[in-house]
């Protein structure tokens, strides 16, 4: 990150929690540039960049000063309320026709999983890919088998080791994708019949997973900004005593919620307390927009009791379909799941992230993603503000690509699904994300296309269709 | 296939079927060359290729003559006779132990699953690999979503039509490889605890995938040449009210056993009397040595109850991870398990095949393979014969490229196996195929490698431990 974007992001930080108080005025240029060591000209430009986003204000012939922030129109949807029970999943086939109802390119991808393809760099990638493949030793299409190229492996441990996680090459298994790392991941912890528990709302895939495996499913009360609800968490696990927990710390899909590092410690103590292994989903981790990664739950795991998944899926090669496990405990068994149930992930998909990640530049790539995502955020919730009946609910999360809208009345979003996919527009109505059928009026919108001209007018769209 | 190796072809069956008898004269030169309307240097081509099989005889002044077949040195193993009980499958750890010791390209491949790469044309996927994702639309690695591809769909759909065998794009979903199309149909068939068919012995996959969706298996007697015995399996179906069952109707791993084409009309019908779904395993269909494709059970389904499974693995570009199933009546179902299980498969393999496909010099690459893979089964049955001990049973399959042997007295190949591995070979001992400890004396040898020089010498190697 250039400079003074990251000096920028410091100050942001600062006020966001309180530290730089509003009205507070911020050190002088001159002065800021003494006493950090960076020059005026990079100072200006964070007091600019923070400028824009109406953090702080100049005032003639005073200096630059905290703003109180703009007042947040949309209050944030509510903290959910499961009923504590244990559900059989049947709901495969509505998750489905949901799904493939959305995969046309005419349609306007509110309701996609991905972000944008064209915010990835995949020019660089397909050059990995030639180069990798014009250099492939044919035994390598034999061999490569699971758990996966080591050198990939190797690359993989680095960016966590560089961010201070402690995950080796050889806690890897790498897999098509997180989706069936996750898959193999709850299949080596559990037997038919037992029970999971989830986040309410929870991602979708979750729910055909425990369905496809015959488990049964306890939702426990999610917060929209702080994710799974550690109280409520507890009481489960000893009513329940669940096979496993599966949930995701940062940026949970479809709440955008993130588990505050300090209580991570305490979820993952909580779990190894009882014995329960955790299945963390952090496929959205690097799509942090603050200053550093928020470290998974995996980082504080003792016991080996996390099993952390993730993917190259959501920030990078989205086809590749490469991800992995570090599967602690069951990283032995996980690997042999992944051998009997699809051999390796594809050799060239893999050859071509080794070269990709060699060259060095992923990090930038990252950078300027997080950038793009998190202003397209703060678009699509004005969009929103703009558009929206007035009782609209919605968070504002700090990574990844999701809103989740909480709409007033007794609004049925499958019903505006419908009247939106017959003007070409996809969304996610808030019933999949739940074994039973809860979040009628809610729904998930991806913000992850701001390259894409048609997204902010069918915010009108929809914003008319709800008006009626 | 050049019209004279095909001219050659139709001779040799006619003489493997005993329709041209041991010493009966065959037309001369002249004579077939006005008959099929072949030039003279066609016919009398095809004569030399029989002539150099050991096939005809030419006697100075009479022509050329069918000539007595070399005397078979070694019988055919015999027909298995597992006991006709439900098992509890719990070989996996055993299998990937197993499995495991055999990667590492300094071991000579006998027990490999794959054959040589290097008879595989990746330098021509690597080419369609570079052009298909330079042209690539970056929509496509987000919309390439299972079932498919639908021009892959639509190329491998084209080829079972050319066969004469009715698939189409639409009866076809894409998946990683057809280990994972196998697993996907296993699991839309069965509900844990259920039991289901296999062969015996029978592919260790199979196995595993059995153990983790807590099924029960039932192996039913199969012979080394013909396949599965079907008045024993109707007694199975019978008794055990099986939910599936799963077999390899040509060259069967590990036997090489292939279900007569008159008999899989009788296996679709008899399965279709009892209302059980049959997975169909045929990823080495198109590795036949005869002068046609044979018909898969899929092409006499009626009931679409066959649950056909291959993929390009075994014959063109293992590392791709491109496979695919044709489920009849669980398309549908085994479409939402591969999108919930790991979404798609790689969108990079996909248009590399796509591309190569299109390019039309697969079945020449077919054609020499299969020339390849039968000379190299020759030769690794005469070394067989050469240096293992008296009372060793072996196959002599049409396709595919693995033997079956059977040792005399009581050798257990499991101790074999770990003498071999101290010498740097590798190979499968019987007891991977079977749920139960059957085939200890029995094991599996690799002959897709001729292109490795080792490979012979080691059938020597294994030949002097044998011999203790």
């Amino acid at each position: 990150m250039t400079l003074y974007k990251r000096y920028a992001d410091e100050l942001a930080h600062l006020i966001a929690q309180g530290t730089l108080r509003v009205d507070e005025r911020l050190p002088s240029v001159r002065e800021a540039s003494r006493r950090r060591g960076l020059s005026e000209m990079t100072v200006l430009r964070a007091y600019h960049r923070l400028e824009a986003r109406g953090l702080i204000v100049a005032r003639p012939r005073s200096g630059y000063f905290v703003q109180a922030q703009r007042q947040r129109l949309l209050p944030k949807p509510q903290l959910s309320a499961p009923p504590p029970l244990a559900t059989a999943v049947d709901k495969g086939e509505q998750i489905h026709a949901l799904l493939s109802a959305i995969r046309q390119p005419r349609i306007v991808p509110l309701g996609s999983a991905f972000p944008s393809p064209r915010l990835l760099p995949l020019k660089a990638l397909h050059g990995a890919l030639n180069r990798s493949v014009r250099r492939l030793d044919p035994l390598r299409t034999v061999i490569d088998l699971s758990p996966g190229n080591p050198e990939l492996r190797r690359l993989i441990a680095l960016r966590y080791r560089g961010d201070g996680i402690a995950i080796d090459a050889d806690d890897l298994v790498i897999t098509d994708g997180a989706l069936e790392a996750l898959n193999l991941c709850l299949q080596a912890v559990t037997r038919p019949g037992d029970t999971v528990i989830l986040e309410s709302p929870t991602f979708y895939a979750a729910l055909q997973a425990l369905e496809r495996l015959h488990l049964k499913a306890v939702e426990v009360p999610t917060d929209p900004e702080t994710g799974i609800d550690l109280d409520a968490l507890d009481t489960a696990v000893r009513r329940h005593r669940p096979a496993a927990v599966w949930l995701m710390t940062s940026f949970q899909n479809p709440l955008g919620a993130s588990v505050p590092e300090w209580r991570r410690q305490a979820l993952v103590q909580l779990l190894a307390g009882h014995g329960v292994p955790l299945i963390e989903d952090d496929v959205y981790g690097e799509l942090y927009y603050g200053a550093t990664r928020p470290k998974p739950a995996k980082a504080c795991d003792a016991e080996g009791l996390v099993l952390h998944c993730a993917s190259f899926s959501k920030c990078l090669a989205p086809g590749y379909r490469i991800g992995w496990a570090a599967p602690g405990r069951w990283t032995a068994a996980v690997e042999r799941l992944k051998l009997g149930s699809s051999l390796s992930a594809a050799v060239p998909s893999q050859l071509a992230l080794v070269d990709y990640l060699a060259g060095g530049n992923y990090s930038r790539h990252l950078r300027q993603l997080r950038d793009t995502l998190s202003s397209a955020r703060d678009a699509m919730i004005e969009a929103i503000q703009l558009h929206f009946p007035p009782g609209t609910r919605v968070t504002r999360p700090d990574g990844g690509y999701f809103l989740w809208l909480e709409l007033p009345g007794d609004i049925d979003t499958r019903a505006l699904q419908q009247a939106a996919l017959a003007r070409d527009i996809s969304l996610a109505p808030g019933a999949l994300f739940s074994a039973r059928e809860d979040f009628r009026h809610c729904l998930r919108i991806n913000y992850g296309h701001p390259d894409d001209p048609r997204v902010l007018p069918a915010i009108a769209t929809l914003g008319a269709l709800l008006a009626g």
